[in-house]
């Protein structure tokens, strides 16, 4: 399939990098192209500058947001929350209609320090504002309850026995992304119903933040025992 | 021990039962003795009136709400989220100062129809509410991740294989509750650090009530596979 991932930093790199190895069409969308393939150092957390990375994965296609935009038949919101309606924008909502969009931005408030607040929850989501500012994309929240490497190959964590949350108002384009998480070897995929629910899930972030300070790695995630 | 619970519901019952099965010397503490005595009739969700439970469990002592502040060397806050404080306020400051308090409650809110928001969450919570209002009191937040049934008995799902979160600020009361939870069966306890790591197991709540309308049942619980 023909897959658009947007964003550049670890998400954006785990997702694109595993979605090309299983044999996908891959273009990863930026504001700047050239700004972004000339970025060679890691930043702060040790992530590749996006064009160190692009030079182990030439497969994948870089673009512009319109370019990637009109490229992806499936969409991957893997900005930081708070660029997503922007960059969203930019790629422009003619361009995404009808399209099954993966959110899996959190909507996560740097500002105030640390930890990080999130910047949306309790009564409404990042997922539910894109959702109502591109009524015509098909917004599917998933993937944003773990660290980016174990989104991309959970059985790097407990042999993948444990849980991804799907959640979005379009049955179809929930069965899309379950095939797709399906063959980057999640077993357990959990339909929250609505998009509704992705309160719940990007309001699990405060205590992954917690969890990831006491285990000291990202390398976990929750199963829903039953 | 001498332990007072604080609250005739579900999770007052489930938790004085087991404390008493446990041994332990066991006062539920109410606003009106009399009043809760009387009540035989279950409740909408089907949760015994506390005078027919009692009629079962009569090794529990019934007491006033100071009565119940005096008696116990370990205190458990199972009320609802919004009488928590008024009900502590009404045991007595003075009666509770130096003692361990296991904040079971969540600050859910039903006034704005269903599904519940969090009356606190993000930058607060309620646990650290009731510790900057009762700051002689050692809170500890545990238990409140789960049902009522599954947090007395955590092995009534998956053999007990799955994750008990404790945080609070006195490293002596989270010692003495993560004894306690461990005779209840709980097996994998997480401490999450200080009173602020609430935030996150009580913004918990939103995926934990999408989790129990999907599952239909409040029998399963999360484990943090590492």
């Amino acid at each position: 399939m023909r897959i658009a991932v947007f964003g550049t930093g670890m998400v954006g790199q785990a997702l694109a990098a595993r979605l090309a190895e299983l044999g996908h069409d891959v273009m990863v969308g930026t504001r700047d192209v050239a700004q972004a393939l000339a970025r060679k150092a890691p930043d702060s957390r040790g992530t590749p500058g996006f064009g160190a990375w692009h030079a182990g994965h030439p497969k994948v296609r870089v673009g512009t947001l319109p370019e990637a935009g009109a490229h992806g038949e499936i969409l991957v919101n893997a900005t930081s929350g708070s660029a997503a309606l922007e960059v969203l924008r930019q790629a422009g909502a003619e361009r995404l209609s009808g399209k099954a969009l993966i959110d899996v931005a959190n909507p996560l408030d740097f500002s105030k320090g640390m930890p990080p607040t999130l910047s949306v929850c309790n009564t409404d989501s990042l997922a539910e504002q894109i959702q109502r500012a591109f009524p015509a994309l098909k917004v599917v929240k998933a993937l944003n309850t773990t660290n980016a490497s174990v989104m991309a190959n959970p059985a790097a964590v407990g042999d993948g026995n444990h849980t991804l949350f799907v959640c979005g108002n379009d049955a179809g384009a929930k069965a899309t992304v379950t095939e797709l998480v399906h063959s980057f070897g999640w077993k357990d995929v959990v339909d929250l119903g609505d998009i509704t629910a992705a309160r719940g899930t990007e309001m699990l972030l405060p205590l992954w933040l917690r969890l990831y300070g006491v285990l000291k790695t990202p390398l976990f995630n929750v199963k829903v025992v039953r």
